[in-house]
């Protein structure tokens, strides 16, 4: 490990422009390769997730680069959800009871520009753009690319090769088919797809619906959401089964159907979504899928980050700070200072990979979560005694979107244990009767109810452990 | 669907060549296309995994075939696990209290021989050795093999093409690369491989240890098992790490270090093992791996089944079980009498896909449990309990094993789920000294042990549901 070994990032994307301006800060020298065109120049969006949200383990990794101020200032806060239903009604759903928690929209397009942008401003980083990696001999540690433009192919011998080039990523099909060592992989599929759509901003350039919430409609089989842009515009995801149920993408095939369904379903949000019929029939149905593996690295020369690594669906809005998060974790082994790369990848992965799977987990939870039990009486109670319970205890209560969400400096695993059993003690509790609510609670009553959340579920940890669960 | 058909099996394996019998059985006309040599002819063992355990979900499988007498015929019946500690001590620990539960240990290549001969006895049975499938046309339906005697290519067009083609399906790769449609998939290996060994017969052709038992030395970090064969000899099973801990397959590479570390680890089974130096050296060292895969089927052309579509890991010796039980309940699809093969298909996912998931969970739960549990004291005074209620009320109280291994009515998720819940109920029971044992337990007091267990077991499911999990 040396500043003067050549690195290699495969992709350009939010996890591989991050991590090029850390190792760039750091001192090493950086080539990226990115198979799109440079989207500072360019509109390759097309149709596909044109805004995420971003939260604190993202600013954690933003703030160790020094861009945490600049994504700030193009950011939309977010304070809770907006449930909308069939007849148009609104209950607003606060993330957390404590007043500095809450989620930002911001655009793909734009932190991805700040990041490059950024990084370029090192002498030791080097973007090439269009150029596609094919596939990497990994006993010689080539990476082999396609130019989009001239056409031509080409390869790039390293030192050292990062493969931040997303869920369908080239270097981890490598690890797949050359079988040079035992590759555990999983892609799993949910059997919803989704597809954008677009509220545009009023004739103002205001936002038509509240930007200080993400809104959801949701229907059980299926749901729409909304997250606000900068121009007053709202971009949209309908999550749809594919061929299951009354509705799906395979029979929403002609203009009439798409109108009616949204008419039935969603007619609040089809009065302002004007293109509905042009949108839904031109924009692309995308997958949803989670992508675990492992090993991530092989000997010194290779190693996946972000997505590539570990691939999660979107119900968490925690996509982007996982990945962001790598690049964290990834630098804080570096001042370990470790005997060789092969060392720091292990370590690594030792460091990261049950954290990645407890975050992917807890998004296939949310899918379910967000399409059933928002509307579920007992799950909508507990919501309510966690905002309390986190109002009137700020320091004591976190609940488990808090604990994910909001505490960075807590892994997904822990938050996804802790934040398990405490949901289990707190609906137990509920549907028991051992709890009960009032729309005035004193501090007093709310004492009491933390107390038992607090016996329940270290019973319920306890209980888990003996068990060897 | 119809007798016309041409239908097409991958794989004389156990689950290629039982389905070939069924569907013959059936009155459909079946073409089988097997990559080896045919097994009654030529020993094709090649160290591994000569012997399997066959039990009460196999059995079905087989008695509907008209096939369970033949194989009982061949097996080798064990009651229980013998423990070997390092100073040769041994402990006994029974699979069930009730006596006509118990576990058989069969040769692989005698079971499949019996199948393949049954198989062929029926005229619109034709078996094809030596073709190995290369892949499969997805659209047109057509599969191509090699011819390993000719070194011919072929294809065959068909009907229906069944794979039953093993854990390295050839049709299941076809699915993984043809990208037709989102195939859900996982290969997950355990750190840990394996590698077979053999205790000959004695002089007079007798077993030298207990042929009433599976053997087990347990050992935390690795482990070795022995199965009997009828010729007095034991099948020796080795799982060690492939390159963690002190002693593993990267560093036992030379006679001296195999000798130290069988001598410290297992001195009585290396007294056993004659030929270890050349068999350890020489055996090949196998993966474990757990394959999951979504669908199973395409249209009303192909699917996988056996452990093309859930290959496990060992350690439930259900791997065989399982694939047996596969024809079982896709015969029970068939007799539904669908409109076609793809609801055929369909059905025949939605009725197995949540228990093979459920087998392979439990698979892996008992690597665990075999290597560190068995020495753990809460651990084995469950297992005395379990015992004791099994035999004290045989028709009320089963534990997960028997649930799993000698109830073939119920599915495997079902035993999982309440094996599962019943196992952390005694667990906890024990370990807040809520129940006591002792040498002799009256059928009262085992009674009253078994209400607490029953209701908090319910319990334990009650609140999971609440949780929603």
């Amino acid at each position: 490990m040396n500043r003067k070994d050549k690195i290699v990032i495969i992709g350009a994307g939010l996890c591989g422009s991050l991590l090029a301006l850390r190792l760039a800060q750091r001192g090493f020298k950086v080539e990226v390769y990115e198979s799109r065109p440079d989207l500072r120049t360019v509109d390759i969006s097309a149709g596909r997730s044109i805004n995420l949200a971003l939260s604190d383990r993202g600013f954690k990794a933003l703030r160790l680069c020094g861009v945490e101020e600049q994504a700030r200032e193009i950011c939309i806060p977010m304070y809770g959800r907006l449930m909308h239903d069939r007849a148009g009604n609104t209950f607003a759903s606060n993330y957390s009871g404590r007043e500095n928690e809450y989620i930002n929209s911001i655009s793909r397009g734009d932190l991805n520009a700040l990041l490059l942008t950024e990084a370029e401003k090192h002498t030791n980083v080097t973007i090439h753009f269009n150029k596609k990696c094919k596939n990497v001999d990994l006993e010689n540690n080539i990476a082999h690319f396609k130019d989009y433009k001239t056409k031509e192919e080409f390869k790039v011998n390293a030192t050292v090769i990062f493969g931040a080039d997303g869920a369908g990523s080239s270097l981890r099909k490598s690890y797949y088919l050359e079988r040079k060592f035992l590759f555990s992989y999983s892609q799993n599929y949910l059997n919803h797809g989704y597809k954008e759509l677009e509220i545009p901003a009023d004739k103002s350039g205001n936002h038509q619906i509240s930007n200080q919430h993400l809104h959801i409609w949701p229907r059980g089989d299926f749901m729409l959401i909304a997250l606000p842009n900068l121009d007053g515009s709202f971009t949209v995801t309908l999550f749809l089964s594919y061929n299951e149920g009354e509705f799906n993408f395979a029979n929403l095939t002609s203009e009439e159907k798409i109108t009616a369904f949204f008419e039935k379903e969603f007619p609040d949000a089809l009065a302002i979504i004007p293109n509905i019929k042009e949108e839904f029939l031109n924009n692309p149905t995308g997958a949803l899928g989670t992508i675990k593996c492992s090993p991530w690295s092989y000997q010194n020369k290779t190693v996946l980050m972000g997505d590539a690594a570990h691939a999660i669906v979107p119900f968490y809005g925690q996509g982007m700070n996982a990945s962001f998060e790598d690049v964290t974790v990834f630098d804080a082994v570096l001042n370990e200072n470790l005997e060789d790369w092969e060392a720091v990848f292990k370590a690594y992965q030792k460091a990261r990979k049950q954290d990645t799977d407890a975050i992917a987990d807890l998004a296939i939870d949310n899918f379910h979560e967000m399409r059933d039990h928002v509307a579920n009486p007992i799950f909508k109670e507990k919501r309510k005694i966690e905002m309390d319970l986190e109002k009137t205890f700020p320091t004591k209560y976190f609940s488990k979107y808090s604990l994910v969400t909001f505490n960075e400096n807590i892994g997904y695993d822990n938050a996804m244990k802790k934040g398990r059993a405490q949901d289990k003690a707190l609906l137990n509790l509920i549907a028991g009767n051992e709890v009960h609510t009032h729309l005035n609670m004193t501090k007093n009553e709310l004492k009491v109810i933390l107390q038992k959340v607090i016996i329940e579920t270290n019973a319920i940890l306890e209980e888990d452990k003996i068990a060897g669960l």
